[in-house]
């Protein structure tokens, strides 16, 4: 019960570490007969890939992907897909003094407070790297949704203080900015905005929005599954999120129901929302519209300034974190968000199709 | 897997309907020799209860529990502990009306989407009276939690654009307030604004704070099991909710790392974090310190106000809801909110049992 | 994970006591759309109930089931199903005695290790009747396979050593016969061998299969969770069982694979085996033949003879069980076996149906 | 849901072909703090190895493998344990006759059932080496275990009509005869009676016990988690496994329950069993004594000699299989039952830390 697998049927469990041999997931109840090969999963990677621009360290890692498992003649058999990407450019290094101490905003306390000690070498489980697993398995995840017509998009909405202006919205800038923005004029305040926190040796955070298109109304079960409370267990899964907004989020506290409430009318012989404050989804169901999430990322915390704490001997000392950091986690981020959202939606939609009698009569046909 | 059942070890399975015969749960994996007694739980729905002030509905119900299995002579078995409510107000009612459309906001549309049809019975199982059962259970978790010196405490932090000022922070007027405001001149603002609201046929939203003291350092599990990835599926799970924030939640995006990172010193031989930022958890892991949430809460969507809508023949419509419904939700969330983060603390506890091999060797002693 | 549940998407939670107030049942992931009433479920607890011959205990229990939830106009909404049955004859009784003694071939002495105490009246939560639980879900889950043609069949095969005669069988005889046998005439000589058997103050075993019919070829997933692996864990779960068996079971290890392969060929355009060695499970999927399978259960641990034990103070007793006991456990555990083997075969249907991209195309039509 | 994961806590997930590039296994939730190495992985994969004497198949395999992650500085870390196995001898091969029929015995028709298509190179997911990430992950368990003082020890019991005399046990020849049977007699015997069905080109079946000493009492969950229907699961879970039982097992049905209880008495200040017809589990919780338990497996469906069935297009054709393969599946299973064993224990011991609140109070020391 470690905590390392994530959905019901469309299953993963991610392993590794930053500095192990290799880092990889087990993707289990993929359904047979999805064409999927070694590309669609190795574009994902590229996205979150580090050294891609000034504003991420330089730290160069290939992360070539190898599928080792689960594809037969081109196409998923309904068996194991297993994945893997080997470190390569783990240098054995000097990790003595790391080991030493706890460093503020990590998990390097609560690990040993947990297992008695911990891998101390660049995070370990706790590492960024983990993602790469969650990215591979969500790479499949969205070559599957694309089967039924369901899109998702993830891009930076604010770094620091700048936000991106919605009239200016370019889909293109997401994967060819640095920020992945969706608007260029924003991105390049952002990274002035990244540069200045470099050369004071200080960090930001920001957040990343995801939208989904196409998804069929009926997804996310009652109560405990609900489809909000699976995609908020997926976002705050990821490392250094501390907030998840779905549809209007925070700003609904502080209106009135009839402000709020999102009308239905008929449109092409279909029920459709008149608004989408909701964000997709009423009573933890997709209603059909498109869903709407936000997930709110604090700066790094590996900063270069001198900071104070405490080492294993319970001696208080100040520190200078040293080695290669991004000034922020979020532009690395967004696929991270844009692909544990497509675990959650493909899951949900392998668990719909028992909800009712009437979908087991189309498929068993009696 | 329609996602009624929630937690690892200790797991509950709520079930019931707002006008079946009874609501209830099934609490299985709650750790032997707890002493408990019905008491124990009817305090913590009686929390719950409507009609117990203006801003809730006039509909009066009793809701008093019985535990229907695992107790023996005033402790837990170890076996399954059943609790049940009965529904003493439902009335026959006439509900043809309701059945035949989709009220905005609600689950209305996307249970028939799922399911083919519906339990239009003032809501059936997205209502929330759904919550009786969460709260029971979560009253289990809460005694089991105060063994351990683990306490809970949640509180209405803002109504619409009423915020509690922390400088008078007042724990008795928690249970004292209608609003569950730790604060007595907000929530008599508060009151007043939903007078209005209630004059003017609307509802309005809110924030609710939940803090946990006393938790070790260690619990949560790394990537997905994270605690706040728990507590976050927790809170979303619940009806209404938006958003959920932990720590500083959504402020930390516009910070740098040397202000949102917490120091670490030593206090009284202990590792201490010098501010709480983080809200209690690093990695995912909780680290010793206060646990911090908050969870956004939207507008009750049943308003007496005229709204558009289409019924199940495809027409476009004007509704006006009637019955008896709060102005509000916050103030009877308040004890959901609590139960349900102590469900999860209970569960990371026990989890956390088989974490490392010292451990076993404490219980098997060998 | 106190192990109350089972199944992974239509999935069961039982609760109760053999003393205690009630005992039931959640059924969650039924789908929606099944029609069901309470005399579905009745019929099967009827067959379960004690009272019935000279064979079974005199204790009367009415076992009236109640359903409190998950149904609105007949039919099963999607929601959990929440089943009961009182316990009416629970006597307050003097269990002061049993309490301190560790019944040989009972569940106290090892309850007593795992909890610290236990519930003894009348076996607490080991009781026989914590079975009725599963009977009600499996009754639903039975509904629900003849929906899709699937029909199940239990009955006892042997009772010491008088077995049925296949040529003599008799399907009316399993429901009308006190010892559930297809073979009037062996069931008139184990009647006789029983009654022998309470005469000498003893008890008797036997063995019980269950076919089943109309599953179509592909349910069960490769590796854990195969049919028949699942299957077994059904049957070992249910008290007094020592051994399962599947198809031909423990006769194959002295044959040739030559005589135990079932050769195919084709019969009117289908994929047909000639032979079922194998129990219409290969590879741990359903071959399309029928199910075979076999539980063999032990003699009633409770018997009138005096028998050595030792009581919590760790002395050496001799003592002599009073009470009603069944002199056998087979043909009430008919029903029981029957009821699981539906609960896994529901189990796998339901799984199967996200097992391929054209299941799901089929469903979602696109 | 593809079912390729077994265990709550101790969780292991398997992956791979028989003719993919590798096969493996993540184990999450194993405690930190465990010395490991890849020498106490290996030695059991060497059990299994083929190539290892004229009664298994020549193909050789190296089967050396590499732990990816969850290990630093020779410890268990509490994060996930990624181990692999590449497959070296794996041949592009002529497959094209066998992707075109139906094995007698094999999952060849089912997997098509279920997936529409299949690996059908050496049985793919069916195929034994399926059972390389079984055992490398129940070497884990079973060092776990040791910590623990719980030894496992399976071994052939009998081979065709060739059974094991109990007076004549040598524990040194399990690992040393080629049939890894305990008595060097009857494995001579048994090695005549397998060269000729090798002659007769045919093949045998054949049991294998486990026994598991050091087990503490109150092991296992009641109802659906009880240690012998997981034990049972765990078993039938192996390819080519048609029965399984447990202490006495099919032979109690024809006792009485004076024959078959065990009494208890008080032996070293221990509550003791003056007999063990239960095979050390009560009411699925173990009770101190030796756990026993066998496995049946069926003839190797391999065989050289012609064989009826089908082929994809629907005729009847008449087929005799190629290649290298062992006359019998038992000696190479021998391994497989006991991590597999091993497995359900090392799970069951971490359910049980939380079973109680003393066991909890142990831990968090309050």
């Amino acid at each position: 019960m470690a905590g390392s697998s994530f959905g019901n049927i469309f299953r993963i469990t991610t392993w590794g570490e930053s500095h192990g041999n290799a880092l990889g997931v087990v993707v289990d109840g993929c359904p047979a007969g999805l064409s999927l090969g070694v590309e669609d999963i190795q574009a994902y990677l590229d996205r979150r890939k580090p050294g891609q621009s000034k504003i991420t360290t330089s730290r160069k890692e290939a992360d070539e992907v190898e599928i080792l498992s689960g594809i037969f003649e081109g196409r998923t058999t309904g068996t194991p897909l297993s994945m893997l990407v080997h470190n390569t450019s783990q240098r054995s290094g000097d990790y003595s003094e790391i080991a030493n101490y706890y460093r503020p905003g990590h998990a390097d306390y609560t690990f040993d407070a947990k297992y008695g000690f911990r891998d101390y070498r660049g995070g370990g489980r706790s590492s960024g790297r983990e993602t790469i697993g969650r990215v591979a398995a969500g790479a499949v995840a969205s070559k599957l949704l694309l089967e039924f017509g369901i899109g998702l998009r993830a891009y930076t909405k604010s770094i620091g203080p700048v936000t991106i202006d919605r009239g200016q919205f370019d889909a293109q800038a997401i994967l060819s900015t640095p920020t992945c923005m969706p608007d260029r004029n924003a991105s390049a305040q952002a990274q002035a905005y990244l540069e200045q926190c470099m050369k004071n040796h200080d960090s930001a955070g920001g957040v990343i929005e995801c939208v989904i298109d196409g998804v069929p109304a009926g997804l996310g079960e009652p109560v405990f599954g609900k489809l909000d409370a699976l995609l908020s267990q997926a976002m705050m899964s990821i490392g250094a999120v501390k907030a998840v907004e779905i549809g209007d989020g925070v700003e609904v506290t502080t209106r009135h129901g009839s402000e709020n409430n999102d009308s239905f009318h008929m449109e092409d012989g279909q029920v459709t929302k008149t608004s989408n404050h909701a964000g997709g989804i009423l009573g933890g169901i997709s209603d059909g519209s498109q869903i709407i999430l936000r997930t709110h990322i604090k700066p790094t915390p590996s900063i270069f300034s001198p900071q104070k704490t405490v080492n294993r001997q319970g001696e208080d000392i100040e520190i200078s974190i040293k080695g290669r950091h991004d000034p922020i986690i979020v532009p690395r981020a967004v696929v991270v968000v844009e692909t544990m959202a497509a675990l959650v939606i493909a899951d949900a939609l392998l668990t719909n199709a028992s909800a009712k009698l009437d979908n087991l009569k189309k498929i068993y046909g009696r």
